[in-house]
């Protein structure tokens, strides 16, 4: 899910997995120095951007996935906030300067080590045009989304509840937890304990885009 | 906020700061295989867990600030999902089982590149004493707060907005931004674009535990 730490970022020396006095978990420990490296989640943010019934999705300019659509988002940088960085994004992959409306999906997929946060957002402006991360970048009619070129499953997954939930005219936040099912091939969205927002949605398989 | 990436993690070479191709901002890059390191921000995650009108704190064992009380919380884990990860850090922070009801408070601190998420939680059990990290665990009534012994700025703005939202008979959540504002000592928590669900307090100046 994440390359090993072979060296110590802070002398260079080389590390070995080991369990630090009072953890409970292998880190990646210095054997010259003894520093221990701690690796995270990281947090990818991005926009559901709305206008008139539409939703603004982006062509990949780049890897992975050259040339499939999905919703502008990307890591979060140090020194940012989320919604910052949403916003940012979305503005980067889009040219669309947006506010934003309300926190929409948070959704977490441990076994890529990457927490989703995307929030609606309103339009604001559409002025430039997009970044050399995106190939194109337009809004789309519910019914012209173009469901089997989307990137990624998480893409995927939010669009579906969102248009599910435009319809049925209930737009609510959720929140789960994208595992991978060793003995069910596929994605399935489950969320332990949230048990006023469970969502559990079977997904159809497409083991080579969990993400 | 974060050490500097002095070594390059995969060869041990020396970094320097430096734009890659297509980027835009200054990152670690090894001056041997050419990696570039990125940075992001961590997330803490952890439990406002409720009990006829009484919160559950903590009274923390390690550093920093040793011996302030503080709400079970810690580093999201990679490999686990936010809600997870604050359900388990309730576990061993203060002994407690206990299930997640709904989010509560968002709030990135981009100058310690942390993000906070807190869950309101249901106790199922207290099944056994708070681990290494935690001197002592117990449930305070609103009016006993040690508001002058809490351990950060994030758990008393957020203990702040839970006792208000009760006393209101009206919890939702809260997201937003804790900036440090150089030209106003202290803190203030902001929101640049979430119109909808703007917090703006004030904070009297704690310099030393913005956090």
């Amino acid at each position: 899910m994440r390359p090993p730490i072979k060296h110590c970022s802070q002398c260079g020396g080389e590390t070995r997995l080991g369990v630090p006095p009072s953890d409970d978990r292998e880190r990646f420990i210095c054997v010259r120095c003894g520093q221990v490296h701690y690796q995270n989640p990281r947090n990818v943010v991005g926009c559901l951007v709305e206008q008139e019934g539409r939703v603004l999705l982006c062509k990949r300019a780049i890897q992975p996935r050259v040339g499939t659509w999905t919703l502008p988002a990307g890591f979060q940088e140090l020194g940012e906030g989320a919604m910052h960085g949403a916003v940012r994004e979305t503005y980067e992959e889009t040219g669309a300067r947006v506010e934003i409306a309300a926190p929409y999906v948070h959704f977490d997929i441990p076994h890529i080590g990457q927490s989703y946060v995307f929030y609606r957002a309103r339009l604001l402006e559409q002025v430039a045009s997009p970044g050399p991360e995106t190939l194109e970048a337009r809004f789309f009619r519910f019914e012209d989304v173009p469901w089997q070129e989307l990137s990624f499953d998480v893409v995927r997954i939010s669009l579906d509840l969102y248009i599910r939930d435009m319809q049925a005219d209930s737009l609510h936040a959720h929140y789960g937890t994208i595992v991978r099912d060793d003995d069910r091939p596929g994605i399935r969205l489950g969320s332990c304990s949230l048990q006023d927002h469970l969502v559990l949605t079977a997904i159809p398989a497409h083991p080579s885009s969990h993400r």
